[in-house]
């Protein structure tokens, strides 16, 4: 199964519902396919200039170690200078935070991955699982 | 005035709207806003690896110097060496080929560009000027 | 609103009399307006090799997060592998120490940021908020 | 003999002097010293997104090469091979049309370089060397 531009954009207006009905600040939204390719985006009004090299290096960090932030998160307060020597390994765009959720099917296949960020890192991540749920796939933010 | 979201995802749909009715190969779309910050985006399934990586080159090119792709394709044909140092000067985001097309207000102030690339450069360029008109803007190709 | 030339430039005047008045160490002066462009630079004599470059790095840093760069700091303090991930995320250049201070309208729009280096961080940013005190403008140096 | 603050303030205004009386189009100016080292710039309201480092790919080039811009278009017409990969090899900044033009002193040592671009080369350079003479200093565009 592969992620579909349908199931992409579904997954950005389920977001950006979620951050207008819980009065999110602007947000930026990236959705990347299983390849790390960029399928569908929204940045809100008023997001911050570079505000979407965030959200993609939250996607980004989380298809290519193939874990939710969340997860690069707990390993960053626990050995930053792993994430460090990740992230220029593999490019430079990974931000270990939570806002970065896996899109995974049925199955548990990775279909891809949500980026989101303007907000707190919580809501954030909220608001990647909303657009998820509404595309009816399954959300891996990461464990703790 | 400034690009708002609706704005961006109006040209989206409009664009795709166009390469639907004419049967257009896949394509991937780029909007950015004045300041070359990524707006909205979609590809089309079936497009292949990078291709979202050309059609915001030709978007950003087209921000980054004030013209449509067109114009640096023509310069491109003229004075390779110019463009092939400019994309470099300008950090290496530079297609000049047609389907990067500013996005102006009826004053004639530059608000954005549309980059589109998948399908021929001519049928890119015209479902960017399709998007672009959909949301009551005006396009601008560049000359040739 | 978009910050002028002339705005910039009194910003650099002003900056630089600040500087002057408290016998400041040499320091380097960048501004940029909301899309990160440089608009107005002054390095004064005696600057070290690569100090424009430090400057820039705290203007950036502020326009491309959309905070001064004492929040910055302060996040660097608390958290220092996201400052780390999102300078790499954003190309680069963001040094979060003081003296990158964003440039508001009197309505709290972000037109800009100065970046100041070369003296003590506290002087760096007194400079630029002098600066643009004189352009009539709002200074944000960001929270501790 | 060292490129002042005061003289490269003294080309800025020189030049824009110069493009305000001969109505070019709007430009960005960027003075380097010897070392590349920005010491003082302007872009005048229009610029294009990426128009400063157009001028500064001018401008380096120029000192990373030791000849004023015009004469790196002479090579570039004859070799554009070298040309593309002395940019490369310095790093990626060098712009091989005229507007940049070596500051040298009356011995003739280099002090620095003006890049200017927005308008047509030959007002780019036009306006450039006007700034230079402004300062009571000598300009080298490079040979045809």
């Amino acid at each position: 199964m592969t992620l579909s531009l349908h199931q992409a954009q579904t997954i950005v207006s389920g977001a950006l519902e979620f951050a207008d009905k819980n009065k999110m600040k602007p947000v930026s939204i990236i959705v990347l396919d299983a390849r790390g390719v960029l399928k569908a985006a929204a940045a809100q009004d008023g997001t911050s200039l570079r505000r979407s090299d965030i959200a993609t290096g939250k996607a980004h960090g989380s298809v290519a170690l193939g874990m939710g932030s969340r997860a690069l998160f707990k390993r960053a307060k626990e050995q930053a200078f792993f994430i460090a020597a990740a992230t220029s390994a593999i490019g430079g765009s990974l931000v270990p935070v939570p806002g970065g959720v896996l899109i995974r099917d049925g199955a548990g296949a990775i279909l891809g991955a949500v980026g989101i960020s303007g907000c707190t890192s919580e809501n954030d991540e909220a608001a990647a699982m909303a657009g998820i749920a509404k595309a009816g796939l399954v959300s891996d933010p990461g464990a703790d």
